[in-house]
């Protein structure tokens, strides 16, 4: 029996990003390498009370169908998280914000559109746009974000005009570099992009900032041309599955229309439960317990890296939140081949290389300070340097790769 | 500013039966239009005690990222259920079935492929496959299902070879007909089959028989050319969003990729609590208060069907489970004309032609039994008999229409 696929099928693989943490899930390994917020962080007795609570007062409406929309007041009570003005009447729930990339794309991406991100770039977007066949474009970017110089370059065709279907981009603690788009970057973008070129602006970890808050969202300066992604993954947690949506005017219904032909709706029951725990300032007093949290183990990687990887012409952002450090391994080492001893060693990473559109920049990885314990990012840190240090000394032809 | 859509995007359109539910949502009014279960079937205070279960022994592990095939215990609970042997590993869950129609949609249909339904089906089929462009082809259907005949007319091309995609088939129950695919019929139908034309079928009413269970299932027939949708929302609750899909191994691997890529995986609260409901063979005890409520609300339907259609030309089937009563009005008239005047008179039903892939056949109407109490079915069908016999006086042109 031959089943015919849909050529698109071809553009789907299996995670890279998933097969490498198959490899790192083993019994007694420290690993830096998963995406995962800490378990420590989620509420676990205010989800138990909320459910009870839900389940006794207004189940009947919590377990049947339910509009593609989501739940009306959980809609309003995310335009109140948002620092700027929104209309509940734009907000969509959706199932996890991976669904708003999905939903994205098959209202945005037709075979062979140019769709612009920064390079590298969070996995899951790449994942979520091949199936509909675009022609990915990676943006070169810095410590302050990504690069317009580079943008209007890739942007613009020969004739001047915008050739690109959007900037994909993760303005705050990006996955996977750490880095945070500054206000002049932000600025500089918009006056770019402005009446242009459309931007997805994914915001999975603005919450989560150390010291203050990141500089205003890109869609609150140019709401009319910035679809936005929020998440409640990072800040309540990502099992309910539950992330939003906010699309100007001229998106909203073929965005609608398309969400109820992937699943309907989101689950009324876990839309009634955020619902529930989000009220009274919920998050007021438990976002800063994830700040702290990640704030302490962040600064204990720093010190761990500063003090292991000395001399080793390895270098590190410094995030000032989120989850991620990205280390830069000296020219011509291999992450892929890195990760390998590595694991042997007990130790786990995420290789660079699979962020970039291009599959570029080999000599990177992404290292997660959240989900390991003070002691073993220590631990794993010193492991990782012996095993750096091993590698280096064993291939002194190294540069020349 | 001006986004710039994907083409496929001006195939997706405001669900019809969406739109048409606004019309009917007015209080006080008899609907037999919705599609969704009875909230009396919703086991509620066992979802509450599988949650604070749940909750309290796995909270960690049910709020976090999880694997997209799915929770393992669940798949395993899903093989159980199913009347044939099948092996966990080709069960993937989904976010409702609905999003089983999305990725098979996205794995099999290249703009233009050629797909057979049944004619009429179900719509939200229909707005799944829309947006990957299909060419989409009814195939008559009569009391004992799809009609093989046609089937063999609309599937092969002038040189004998199969020239559609796939049939997509609701065996058990169908909606919106509510009728059911007879022994003869599936023998005929994998026969015809076989080796050359993959299925899809979509099983959410099958354990909602009233007499006997219906004949085993064609993917049991024909395992390797048989992608198999199942649900919970009717057995359980829909507000879960929890459904499943069995697939051949040829298949399997490009459904679980288009998964990850659409919402990484479904919530994995909600497949614990499922699971936990499960247990201790809670179907066994609950399915058939399902089926005892449906089956006299259908029976109380038929009777008054009987009794107030009398000498009015409409003709209905009799279903033998599931949720829907058919019914074919007089050649001529337009169930969504009379839809409106039916309205005014406090009855809601559901007009037919959306459920047919050209729109045809506009004197039929889908009626539900399951949502509106005993004395509410009486009031509602004298209401809409009443409807009837009025627009037939008004109409004595109506045969030539």
């Amino acid at each position: 029996m031959k089943w015919t696929l849909a050529h698109r099928a071809s553009m789907m693989n299996p995670s890279v990003l998933r097969e490498i943490l198959k490899v790192t899930d083993r019994p007694g390994i420290i690993s830096f390498a998963g995406g995962l917020p800490s378990p420590l962080t989620f509420p676990i007795d205010a989800f138990a009370e909320a459910t009870a609570r839900v389940l006794r007062d207004d189940g009947k409406a919590a377990l049947q169908y339910a509009a593609s929309e989501g739940f009306g007041p959980l809609r309003e009570q995310v335009t109140a998280l948002l620092p700027w003005k929104v209309d509940p009447a734009q907000v969509l729930i959706t199932t996890g914000s991976q669904q708003g990339l999905d939903l994205a794309a098959k209202v945005l991406i037709d075979a062979g559109s140019r769709v612009l991100v920064e390079n590298p770039t969070y996995l899951g977007a790449l994942q979520a746009f091949a199936p509909m066949e675009p022609d990915v474009v990676g943006v070169d970017s810095d410590g302050c974000g990504v690069m317009v110089d580079d943008l209007r370059r890739k942007a613009l065709g020969a004739d001047g005009q915008v050739n690109a279907r959007f900037l994909y981009v993760l303005p705050n603690f990006q996955n996977p570099t750490g880095r945070t788009m500054d206000e002049a970057r932000r600025a500089a973008l918009i006056d770019f992009a402005a009446g242009r070129l459309p931007l997805i602006e994914d915001n999975p970890y603005g919450d989560l900032w150390f010291d203050e808050p990141p500089a205003a969202p890109l869609c609150a300066r140019y709401p009319e041309g910035v679809l936005y992604l929020g998440s409640f993954s990072k800040i309540l947690a990502p099992g309910l599955r539950l992330g939003f949506l906010v699309a100007p005017p001229a998106l909203y219904p073929k965005l609608l229309q398309a969400k109820q032909a992937a699943d309907l709706h989101t689950p009324g029951l876990n839309q009634r439960i955020a619902s529930e725990v989000l009220k009274n300032d919920f998050l007021l007093g438990h976002i800063p317990t994830i700040r702290a949290l990640y704030r302490r183990q962040r600064d204990v990687m720093l010190e761990a890296l500063t003090r292991e990887m000395a001399g080793l012409d390895v270098h590190w952002t410094t995030p000032v939140g989120g989850m991620f450090i990205w280390a830069t391994l000296p020219e011509g080492m291999d992450g892929a081949q890195l990760l390998l001893k590595a694991v042997d060693a007990g130790v786990a990473f995420v290789p660079g290389a699979p962020f970039f559109a291009d599959g570029s920049a080999k000599n990177t990885m992404r290292l997660s300070f959240v989900t390991a314990s003070e002691a073993d990012i220590r631990t794993g840190i010193a492991a990782l340097a012996m095993v750096l240090r091993t590698a280096l000394r064993s291939q002194p032809e190294r540069t020349a790769a």
